[in-house]
């Protein structure tokens, strides 16, 4: 039996792409994990979690087990609206969808809006699991540079342009992570923002904010596009994975009731409600600001660990964007190859991201690394980083 | 802004046919749910969930908040494959997914088989949820009917004969629910077992064995398909929501190898590992032998409840299968469309589904309807039959 031979046409031709996964390597025992985009271990609330699920179960019983769950699963629709309306996001409830986490928010995206004859546009570099995303439903993928300011939105008006004059489709969609971007952890400045709707109204396309990041800035938050969205052209994407813990698979996407009513027509893994319950209880006994505030002391004071150690360890030829938020630091090794020496840093003891799997053209990121400072303790990012220092040293 | 225009061609023509869950009708005060294929309220083990977190949380912390989870995850794939095994179904690691249900299930398969041009072939009736899912990929579905004795293996030999004569394209795959289906009750035979997978073979179609009950027998439990192929053609779905909680939204998919990795690739909402892990430690805690055991003893016992309800308060010209297992009993009410009767019956306080909606042409249904027993009491299965009985005395 051939095996190959029963698959659609569209999964014979994403199948041929790279694997999902191919740029995690297997970590040696001991290594210090400077590549993984998770949470502080110290920072996960499993005892808030114990509590709540204790709480709802002795107060509901059955009722979160069962497939339509928990009145509780509405509180937590409320509760994240409460929270986007924080941030100038104001949705009813039919413009939020809960997912389970961003990926699964932006694949149902992807899902109903993008066929091989659509064409989305990604920053450059971008989060590599969006990008295998896309890359399973078209392989017309367009890529804007990103800057310290953001994406670059004189250089994508320009792409726009010239795709009209020549006739070619134009995206329907454009990708962006415009706060503490994953890898580069850079934010789109406001004016950029602003410009990328305008652009948005005159092209006619859509805009896929990810905003998982966007709560953890150390100091004041930027206005997500969304909140500045006056024509519905904005999907949002959010999730708790970055400030409660990534194994509750709790993420959402708010945008135009059409959208999200689409978007629920093709969630087949329907609603979850034992983990959606459990999170809004979970919640309901959480002071959430004071909560962000430790999140923010923590992780600003790991940058800061990091960045020192990068100019106390690294050649003066390497050169990084300081980002103001979220989990990450984007390295310039100028002359070296980074996947070729993740080998040598693993068996040193330090993982990280090669830069090339955020870029749709691989060989724009040879360059390039993902640090982050998210996940290991102060002591191991200094560690980390000397370790690192030790493996750049000789080129 | 016409949001309708940015939807890929495909989410269009799926977004054509009957919203999701048309057939599940807003129930009133009160209404007795004999419409629910949901376990047995008293069946839905909390305590036993809340211990298991406890513990999963005192002795892994925030491990299985995690993305990567716990090592209880893998565990939990151990425990399902030698469920497996005690059914006749041996499967390696790499041979199993674990799912979001089998509702996640039945879409990624359908997700890696099906585009416009395929074609999938069902029972008739079969899982109106399943028939929603198909129809979110290709318009292309043709329909065998079924018996006491499960699908007419005949009548699927005569369909395939007649395409291939008149050259037109044959099935990818057959979707099943051999064992107590929904909405029939009924169970195929072995024989008719054997002549499918010869079928398969001569035809060169997948099976799609959805066995989501097939632990519920009142007496033996038949082999699953998948237990007597020899060949890999049969793609095997599974679920503890039926034996489990749903609400934990736990299900599984084995088969060859290279589709468990395709699965894999397009599995958008990863792991859940909080879910999974307690799902694992309450397997380890519980003996699952004998909780079977009173599972089929309820449910045993609540459909003798119904099957006499039926006999003494409905016309004699009413008739039914008898089940050997599952949740379901399906009727037929000669002279009556059920769907019309709906509201009636739900103005007398209780509810089923109206037959139409198991059915791809729903004209051939609307005599029929569906019946649970696994979700309301037994002192509520005598009433709700008893009310329904008053709502079809007149005809």
């Amino acid at each position: 039996m051939n095996v190959g031979s029963y698959f659609s046409e569209n999964s014979k031709t994403a199948l041929k792409n790279e694997p999902p996964g191919a740029w995690m390597p297997n970590l040696p025992d001991g290594c210090i994990r400077l590549s993984s985009g998770y949470p502080d271990p110290a920072l996960i609330p499993a005892e808030g979690i114990k509590a709540a699920v204790a709480r709802l179960l002795d107060e509901e019983h059955d009722l979160p087990l069962h497939y339509l769950g928990s009145p509780r699963m509405a509180r937590l629709k409320q509760q994240i609206q409460r929270r986007l309306a924080e941030r100038g996001i104001c949705v009813v409830e039919e413009q939020l969808l809960i997912t389970s986490g961003a990926c699964q928010a932006i694949d149902l995206i992807a899902r109903i809006l993008l066929d091989e004859e659509a064409v989305v546009a990604v920053e450059s570099p971008t989060y590599m699991e969006a990008l295998e995303i896309f890359q399973n439903y078209t392989k017309q993928i367009v890529s804007i540079p990103i800057d310290e300011k953001g994406i670059q939105t004189d250089r994508l008006k320009e792409m726009l342009d010239e795709r009209k004059r020549k006739g070619l489709t134009l995206p329907r969609f454009l990708y962006t992570i415009p706060t503490f971007q994953n890898p580069t952890g850079t934010t789109m400045i406001t004016e950029r923002r602003e410009h990328l709707l305008e652009l948005s109204a005159e092209f006619d396309f859509l805009i896929l904010e990810d905003d998982a990041y966007g709560e953890l800035s150390f100091d004041k938050n930027p206005p997500p596009i969304k909140s500045l969205d006056k024509s519905g052209r904005v999907l949002h994407v959010g999730s708790l994975s970055k400030v409660v813990a990534p194994g509750m698979r709790i993420g959402w996407i708010t945008g135009d009731s059409a959208f999200i009513k689409a978007l629920e027509w093709f969630k087949k893994d329907l609603d979850h409600p034992f983990s959606q319950s459990t999170m809004a209880v979970y919640l309901e006994n959480t002071n959430f600001e004071k909560r962000l505030h430790l999140l923010k002391d923590v992780y600003r004071a790991k940058c800061a660990v990091l960045l020192r150690a990068l100019e106390q360890f690294l050649p003066d030829s390497v050169s990084w964007y300081v980002p103001a938020g979220g989990y990450f630091v984007w390295v310039r090794i100028p002359g070296v190859d980074t996947s070729e020496l993740l080998s040598q840093s693993l068996a040193e003891g330090v993982s990280y991201v090669p830069g090339k799997y955020f870029f749709l053209n691989q060989k724009d990121g040879t360059e390039f690394l993902r640090l982050s400072f998210s996940y290991a303790n102060e002591k191991e990012i200094m560690e980390g980083i000397q370790r690192l220092g030790k493996v750049i040293a000789p080129f």
